[in-house]
């Protein structure tokens, strides 16, 4: 299926991936742009998001679904949509929403929004009974700091409310949440989360090709990496790989 | 006509817009790409600038102004290519260029070059009889710092010599004119200008997000906004309407 | 050829350029894309790259390079390929691929590698009976600094060897190598290989602008430049041409 042999790399899981899952995210592409990019990536992404509200204003929107969907790659909408819904009172009109759009994988998030706990965990598992859930757990607001402790609660409650997988926050920039304004990982925080939480639930937000290369470093080929940009899922599957460089003697190393 | 409905939205303009204009920036796009952005953001584009003088090495490009025509939307070449034909002393090619590409925008501006305030504003008389004319004020020297009272006057009398909007200067990068070198707004500047200048007549250059941001929390979702990169518009539609994490708050507080 | 006339313009070399040659990278483009950026920048990209070893993961590859094929534009893999082969003992496997895919350019580099001198010119000698070969200088370890006449002892018995010609190298980034963490250009290194080696034997990578602006302002219009993306191919030629702010006035003052 590759296009040539090159011996010691790192195994890959394959689709459909219970881990080492890459999750992009589309901002505003059109329907040919799609179809593009699933003729070159649908092997390399997992579960595609329609960042924030932007499906509010994509025309064609069907049409797009369709495209992903005939690609065999699901998508969802961004927990953006989620929280304008929940802050308006329409949570009833999100729930026909998805069923408008034969959606199979929603998220579910606070970070716009304050948000209960408990009440979180409720929309999560409301929600598992009609799709697959991601919750998202970290602010957009880059003065809320979250303590490591709280971190693991957080993923671990929403993870048994019946999360899929939970998203640790960066946004498109990759400078919050995970993240040092200047885009920096806060290693300790990770680690600290990584004791408690399994490796394989999460998906950390790594937009940034550092931030990318951090993460598979500390936990490998297959660790699971979202708020992909489309066209950096292919520079994404070499770094996962060892065949950047970035990577190359990292995995070098270990094969020795 | 949007695809679900979400309550107490603010309120955009509809095309052709008096104002809450996006101006965005096609820096050498193929006829098959304008295509696909027409069939995802026509409705958001109101006006496309190919860039400074990018029109001059493009291929096919009877095509592609054919294929933004098509879509209803007007198109201009950057004010850098009015200025390498002054520059040249080649004004009346110029107007012949726009007349062989059937052009019905314009701009004028003097970014690059000296030239006398009065001669710019005679440009501006001449080429509003010829089509509809955005100048620019401010220059790409990010040395040449021009006083709040001066971008006032330089603008007033722009628009009273028949610019149908005046344009704040900040590059592709969006480093100088409005901005410091970080990308940072000149706040003060801004807003001294404001008290003199109808906000419906600016067009403030802001192809950063931070910088669109500013602009939509100070004037609302009707600001009209310029050099927008292709793949930004349908993000920037969103942070208009408080459907992004940056705005999401904002607009919400005001319907309170 | 050009849409219109403008007077006093620097003169630009022509396919096949010996020199004022523009290397593009392609890191994951699929067949379309491809063939909307050749609609456009087939007369401005002289060979394209395609970078480090995404052809390893990338679907349709023998589509995609005859996609460049039919535009006149030939391709090579970028030279972390090349290394990935070597540190595996895979040369002959190497060989056999440039084969299979009828390749007719090859790099030959160490950025990733340790790889004694005089093997690299082995290698160049070896591939230069098959392709013609792109030699590069400098290491994508930022921590390893070379001397000016290091450099420049490289480069000479590398295009001895029988390299067509000399990269610097400057990762995607432009972050290493000829240039500081910064991206700023190391000038006095520039300056200093300039005096031994001849200009167009060098491809300087400058995947920024700034980069871009620098090499032109300093060696003209017709400077070799590399790892240009996709999108800034049609801005870069008018950089080259003194028709955008940047290099605006550069060429004005050197006509008169």
């Amino acid at each position: 299926m590759k296009n040539y042999v090159l011996n010691n790399l790192p195994e890959r899981t394959e689709k459909p991936r219970p881990f080492g899952v890459t999750m992009a995210m589309d901002k505003g592409l059109s329907v040919r742009e799609v179809e593009d990019l699933m003729s070159i990536a649908s092997g390399y992404i997992d579960v595609m998001k329609l960042g924030w509200a932007t499906s509010y204003v994509t025309p064609n929107l069907e049409a797009k679904l369709a495209a992903y969907r005939e690609a065999g790659v699901p998508t969802y909408f961004g927990g953006t949509l989620f929280e304008a819904f929940i802050i308006r009172n329409q949570f009833d009109d999100y729930r026909r929403v998805l069923d408008k759009y034969k959606m199979t994988y929603a998220e579910v998030s606070d970070g716009s929004i304050e948000l209960d706990h408990d009440k979180k965990c409720e929309y999560i598992r409301l929600l598992s009974e009609q799709v697959t859930v991601l919750s998202e757990v970290g602010s957009k607001d880059a003065e809320k700091i979250i303590p490591p402790y709280k971190w693991i609660k957080l993923m671990n409650d929403e993870l048994q409310a019946g999360a899929w997988k939970v998203i640790g926050e960066a946004r498109e920039g990759g400078n919050v949440g995970l993240f040092r304004s200047s885009g920096e990982v806060r290693e300790g925080l990770v680690e600290e989360i990584l004791t408690q939480v399994p490796f394989e639930k999460i998906i950390w937000e790594a937009p940034q090709k550092s931030q990318q290369v951090f993460f598979i470093k500390l936990l490998g080929a297959n660790v699971n990496l979202g708020n992909i940009a489309p066209h950096e899922v292919i520079p994404l599957e070499t770094i996962r790989l060892g065949l950047r460089g970035d990577t190359f003697n990292h995995f070098l190393n270990q094969s020795k």
